[in-house]
């Protein structure tokens, strides 16, 4: 049994993991945390009423490692990695599900999150938590990067293409639709119900954060320079990304080359379907599963990939990394 | 031509007010206020990009005067009662929004808002703005208290079965259902789009302020002492109110001498159409209309009605209102 | 290792039950029926994509107990009922989500159902797969009546309060608002997207089948003689049901006297929380949970009871049965 | 005064318009047609219950011309131009809101819609109904093909870059999201409220009929080449169409060039606002408004266009059309 303090347990985020590791058979939870809030977690979430008996609290680097064995903080950026170190000097083993721990330097980090990094030198040493792509690397390590929810989407579906030299990895067009639960629990105009409902609209265009992750993840993976552009767009749906993404073929080929080539790259993955017909985020709503696949259409290549941004975005890969830190079976209460 | 100034401009109320007033042929928009928002209107409110070229202004009473010859405030409940004795004293007619004006006493008012009412003398002496049951009362008069959202929703189908002798007025159960914008504009956890969205609650259960205002204009436009039982639903909808009331019959009584009961009160109302089917809030969206059906089931009376809530709920009937003040025919722009 | 067959596989409850059952470290799939649809479930279910390799099939009752020793039937009324009879014979256990054996006599049956009912004899003799209720009488039996969604929503609250003299039985008026999955996968105008998206409406209004099935099952838990007037609406939403029932105290009563009666009654269950705050569909959406709680405002109690209409109000009980129909821990694959 | 009739008055389209037209001052609705269905229009489309006291009927096409002196065909394509011919031969104008007369060749109709095209001479001289670029050809004509929804949305923001050379006219990706209610009024189980709610999908990818149409109408107006992809998909909403459009700049651009083209080539357009912030279909819902804005991105332009599926993009256009050719001014019942 591993105890665990979940850390910024106010939002979404923070909501699905408990549920996830209230399935757990091996995960206790033991603190939960936040600098303003001191209720019960069911007054915070309602649905867990009854469910957890606990207060979020405001807790010391030092009690929470007096309480926990690991860590998933889901803090904001540069908060995260104000606390990580002091953390890890306990031997407590994180999973940190904000944006610190993903991208390779402090010069990247600051250039498209205008602040400086907490703690620039461990950058580039931390392994980013894509199971698929990385497992080896998070197998019994002691800090893991959990992956953005954008990037989950469109990193899966196009490593292995660019891979194995399908695809032109410079001329690359993501087109992603997320739910409106993707832009956090905090009050603000832009995602109260009545403006969101009963609407679709980029944002961000040309200038999100998940842009460098996604090329320089991809880079890393397939050892080709990769570069995109990524337009999200806020879908009027609680939950859900899907990523329509268009790409340049390197010389001529079918959807059916495509297709096996996918299927063979992510033959042993639990999570991770390719399936023929085009994906809904529906499908893959309330799982850690992946649904992708792909068409050429014209001189293009339309890769197609559907997830559940809480889920297989945030808290379920989270999971998935917990149980391959402490050497639990993989799939363990995500299935 | 009658000038006209919308003061408290951010919210979905004076959104729509403008949206119908583009559509005068007799009105022209001339000032906007909030205290302290003062981009064009087109930024606050894109859907009027390049439609209405103002901006909002804090501007005082004597200055609103000095731009309009009539005054639809959209601002809070005893902001509203602040400004609007100085706007009269200028000879400005006004439509009020707020609740400030639809009760009849302060001590009333300021047992349920909790405030000190800041212009207790008027009270009583504004017309309640349902023309369907006060025109005479409003046609030319310099201030009107327009009627809040689920008043109007309950107050329609009740009246003439009350009056007629069908119910019992002192034993009325009222079960409203709303869209989220008639909770505002103002950003806050409890309307943010993944809490509303694939959720109905009830709210305010026997607290809600329309409480009173639903109990005194009955039993004003009826002559029977009527207290209800009132409670509201936030459902994941942008606009609507659905009412299902539950009444006792003084009598035995079908279903077609009510409905017909119903058809000749408002024989003459071309807002208000009493129908044989269930009625649903989608069937009034975007208009000034009401429906209105009733069943007679086991020993109750069940009458349904639907709004809009941020129409005939709000900005139709002020609309209405301004046409009766100001001699217009009463359809114009809301048909 | 129990082996399982779902009938009628192709609809919502099937749906969900399979997604249960794929839980659940006990049961193993191993038939799906459907009489015209024979493509994979992967195929009619694409969310099932890669998780169940099976496909549907046309199977004769004798080809379904060969292959299962539980059937969950989630075929339409009276078809149930038509097989029932012989997959008992085979000594199949059967647990039967239609209406087919909720109702104590084919008299009542088809006054309601309007046709004849397949199996007249062995109505009064099943038990009623409320397990909060009705435990004793499910353990290990072979046949059990899953409750009806909107049952299950209002004899959870109403039960404890009627048992215990707080609540008049013969005046309760339950008004009740449901998520559109419960209409059923078959397409029909009135549950299209554009029909029901941004709308809510009472429909069956004094017609609802589920009525007799409230009254009844009531009546049994607890002695006394009781009617409701119930109106069901359609909400727009996926999921959930959300029940507000009106009932008048037999002796005055405070909000506390009545939560700790309800607390007390429900001590001992794993899926009834009786909580303080108003609750929402969404608390308990994906969960086998029901949320209650109670005011008291003017002459009435407001009792409120929010389940997800899919799980609680259909497959999650189902297995919550066969759960004791089996001797697993109710709780199994359900927590 | 002009008397319409209105075929195929069942559908979501039919609805839209016959809404617009009870708003016109010259325009009065004569007749309905339906092949199969005779109920009253109120029942049919209960919003407009107690506004137009007509039913649907099957009449010849002699019947409709003795009734009215414009008919709307909002008929499937092939049922369209099998009538269409007759209507005008009468004397009749018509606006067809079908596919039947936009494209240029029976030969590219039949590749796309797989049926033989039942008036082949007529294609190539129909003038097609987007006034911003046909006006001239449409004033006083007899018979407009009015465009598709998709490819206004797509048209409009495209012809003006590609026409000043701006835009690299074969490399064009259109990523459109559209709302339910473009995929019409017949119950199927794609279109049903739980299938599409709280999902996103594409559709059609690489087969959408709208692609010819979108290539054909932007070659014609521009005088270059033009070949797109066009990628469409089912959103959770009712109404709306965002089309975010990728295209290779000719040589190197900033985003205020662009703007200021758009709005230099729109600038006498009341229905086109060329916008600076991202544009969301809300902001154009239930209105004829396009709302049009531009970026540059890496190497690509991407321009973002917002319309209101049911409006801009079927019956606002129709009712467009319908003014200018009975020279009435363009924007009545519009604005």
């Amino acid at each position: 049994m591993t105890t665990i303090a979940i850390l910024g347990a106010t939002g979404y985020t923070a909501l699905e993991l408990i549920k996830i590791l209230l399935r757990h058979p091996n995960a206790v939870i033991t603190a939960l945390t936040s600098r303003e809030d001191t209720r019960s977690v069911g007054t915070v979430h309602p649905s867990l009423s009854g469910r957890l008996d606990l207060s979020l609290e405001n807790l010391l680097p030092k009690e929470i490692a007096n309480r926990s064995e690991c860590v998933f903080s889901c803090l904001p950026h540069t908060a995260s990695a104000k606390i990580v170190p002091e953390l890890l000097s306990y031997g407590i083993k994180v999973i940190d599900l904000s944006a610190d721990y993903r991208l390779d330097t402090a010069e990247i980090f600051e250039t498209w999150y205008a602040e400086k990094h907490p703690d620039p030198d461990r950058l580039g040493k931390v392994p980013y938590g894509l199971p698929e792509l990385f497992r080896n690397q998070i197998v019994g390590v002691n800090l893991v990067a959990n992956p953005g929810c954008y990037p989950t989407s469109a990193i899966l579906p196009l490593t292995p293409l660019i891979k194995t030299g399908f695809i032109e990895p410079s001329d690359i067009i993501i087109d992603s639709k997320s739910g409106v639960s993707g832009a956090g629990r905090k009050p603000k105009l832009s995602t109260l119900y009545p403006e969101c409902n009963e609407s679709i609209s980029p944002y961000s265009v040309g200038t999100h954060r998940h842009t460098p992750e996604i090329e320089q993840i991809i880079t890393t993976a397939t050892g080709q320079k990769t570069t995109v552009i990524f337009t999200p767009h806020l879908t009027p749906m609680d939950r859900g990304i899907l990523s329509t993404i268009y790409s340049k073929p390197l010389r001529p080929v079918v959807q059916n080359e495509l297709l096996a080539t996918l299927r063979h790259f992510y033959r042993n993955e639990p999570f991770v379907k390719i399936v023929e017909h085009l994906p809904s985020t529906k499908d893959v709503s309330g799982t850690n599963f992946v649904h992708i696949t792909v068409r050429v259409v014209g001189n293009r290549i339309i890769t197609v990939s559907a997830i559940d941004n809480l889920i297989k975005g945030a808290s379920g890969a989270a999971v998935q990394n917990f149980n391959l830190m402490f050497n639990y079976p993989e799939t363990t209460a995500l299935i």
